[in-house]
């Protein structure tokens, strides 16, 4: 039977996954796949978890890049500093790195991408985005002959449970967050799961490999929930949406948008039947149509079937393979990043009860090229009224200077709340 | 750039989805991978589409297996002979064969697998379940860590389609069916979709594979959806719950239990999501928890794109894995085959409006260890009138017994229906 000698660094939540994996399902690898994995060394602050002393490293570099035996890394430590300069030994090294730093990737992916073909090691990542769902794997080994033209993707697990618990239980946001952060489901400082920047950063890594283009993060729109109110998700029941956070990037050509941000899609699309702290990715390619992936995006166990996967694969490689990005030096030399897209939108206005009040409305929307496909107005007799509409698709700016003209008129008090509408 | 040379055996529907895609997709692959997909042979009995006159075929063992510069045969001819004999003197040729065909998987896998292994060469089927979702390399590649404990499956899109128009537009079978036949949806005679053969022979390699052991078709319990009624789905509605047509199979220890038949699964599951000809296959294992994976089941393009996700990575592998079954010889002798399982049960009976009538039958189930969790009584006043309960989980037979001895005592004029149920 061949060994694979496998060193970890990082005993975290998802380390200690990889670890407890390891020890739980190496009889069972060694039967279906021929391969003994061989835990050699592990690398940790704190060992939280019981290791027997003879696995513990000391110094990454005497104990790990410089045993020859050691076939693949497994680096789990996060961050950018001293992940980068880890994995980077590593590959120069000639170990293959399984890695699950989506920070990391997104930023520096090129040269990591560089260090890993000069060496012939390979670079693989699925447990960056989407926790245990194979996403990274079905992009690069399951739609190569397709050409994928969009991505819709539930890809935080916090905001998806905050956005389902609070349409499910009617509660709002703040109380969702936290009693998500007393069930350990948010973190105290929530800002990268809430301001959709966990969100970005997974899009980047998803959207460079589907379109293999880089597609930076800071090409990518971002806008999370925390302006969201039980309102806007009732309003949107009422006319047949789920508000979703969502991932959305879409090749034409040369030309990508990509953005976080909450959204309204129809109920019947598969996206908005996944609750909870599930992710699910959604994709079309030319070929294929559509398709869709689903599993847990986070936790111990699932990240560690990710992790794991990529190891037994690399395992089975003769030779590695690489992305190729058309834009690899620049990335806004050879790609267009459209920042004046086109979607419809869910609006929720406080307008005066008073006559003509629509079509006053409806009027400078349409001086903005924005028409208007449904529009709902439930209460009456106050002064001030909540009003909402959907729009027909529309460019970004085209809807954004009508919003803006709007908010200076008399009869709308104001702009509550603008979501973009996907189907 | 490396070469591969390939030969397409039929241009029906699906090879015709081949051959456009290799014309339409070249240059993506040759950028992407590094191969330049060169077909060399098409062999159909008759050419529905213009294929040059250089690339036709007339002959399988002339033409083709003696053609050493070809390295990968598709097989799209479907059934059992001719496509068995070549196939085997492909893999025996040590040709990579990459085949749809589901009907042959499930009834000489192990003979097809032997030959490939004997030669090296590789022998790829994920287009033979679920059209273009990637589901098997997932399987294969993605959840090699895991023990796959459960699997529950929409894998016909035909009846899906059915249940679906019945459910949301109120339609009768008949209806519904005699529209699908007009469309080209359903088949002029309907029987191996609707009596549920297409899902027991897709579930028979889905299990397989993911079981590690072989699951035969004559093991799989099978009971179609020409039983439905549009009363079935309603009331089902009214409880929470959707009708689907489902593959499902359970491992647990040596002992499998495989069966399709008509299910209602609650509204807030992930499969009673999937609307019309969409396919969607829920997994369970041990480490990545619950995933699953959606997309078109059938069609042209979308299973072209699986045949040539085969093609290209089977391109890209030096070596080629095998499946390994636990029961190679003999299924039965190393597994147990349950045919006397555990699940909920919706039924559905007509009995007479009196007092106690749900005391007796209540006492009647009870007496098989049967009890139950709801029970739903709306009309009254005639004098027979439907009563639906859903049990809780109890074995099969027990279910089964009790229904028996319900259908003979006065209080219950019919026993309409009995509907699984699963979680």
């Amino acid at each position: 039977m061949r060994e694979v000698n496998i060193a970890l660094i990082g005993l975290g939540t998802v380390g200690s996954g990889v670890y407890k994996t390891i020890c739980l399902q190496k009889q069972r690898v060694e039967h279906k796949e021929g391969i003994s994995l061989n835990l050699k060394k592990v690398l940790a602050l704190e060992y939280a978890i019981d290791i027997p002393d003879s696995l513990k490293a000391t110094d990454f570099y005497a104990d790990i890049v410089s045993d020859k035996s050691i076939d693949i890394v497994i680096e789990l430590i996060g961050g950018i500093s001293p992940a980068k300069e880890f994995i980077l030994a590593a590959l120069g090294a000639g170990k293959t790195v399984v890695t699950a730093n989506k920070d990391l990737l997104a930023q520096h992916w090129p040269e990591l991408n560089a260090a890993a073909k000069a060496s012939g090691a390979g670079l693989y990542f699925e447990a960056s985005v989407g926790g245990g769902i194979p996403i990274i794997r079905t992009i690069w080994e399951s739609l190569q002959a397709n050409e994928i033209t969009s991505m819709m993707g539930i890809i935080n697990g916090t905001t998806n449970y905050i956005l389902t618990k609070m349409a499910e239980e009617k509660l709002s946001y703040e109380e969702v967050l936290a009693q998500a952060q007393a069930q350990g489901l948010a973190e105290a400082n929530p800002k990268s799961d809430v301001e959709g920047y966990d969100a970005m950063y997974k899009l980047s890594i998803l959207s460079s490999l589907a379109f293999h283009a880089r597609v930076p993060v800071e090409y990518i729109y971002r806008e999370g929930i925390t302006g969201i109110t039980l309102e806007d998700i009732k309003y949107g029941q009422e006319l047949g949406y789920t508000l979703k956070l969502l991932a959305i990037s879409k090749r034409e050509g040369n030309t990508v948008q990509a953005r976080v941000h909450p959204t309204m899609i129809p109920n019947t699309h598969p996206l908005a039947s996944i609750r909870g702290a599930f992710n699910a990715i959604y994709l079309h390619g030319n070929i294929v149509d559509d398709i869709m992936l689903y599993g847990r995006g986070a936790g111990d166990m699932p990240t560690a079937s990710a992790v794991m996967s990529d190891v037994i694969y690399a395992a089975n490689q003769a030779s590695h393979k690489y992305t190729t990005f058309y834009n690899e030096k620049d990335a806004s030399s050879e790609m267009t990043f459209e920042k004046n897209w086109e979607s419809a939108f869910f609006l929720r206005l406080i307008v005066l009860d008073a006559p003509n009040v629509l079509a006053k409305i409806a009027g400078i929307f349409g001086s903005h090229g924005v028409s208007l496909a449904s529009v709902m107005q439930k209460e009456h007799g106050s002064e001030s009224v909540p009003l909402v509409l959907i729009t027909h698709k529309a460019k970004e700016l085209s809807v954004k200077q009508a919003l803006g003209e709007l908010s200076k008129i008399k009869e709308v008090t104001s702009v509550a709340n603008a979501i973009r509408v996907e189907s």
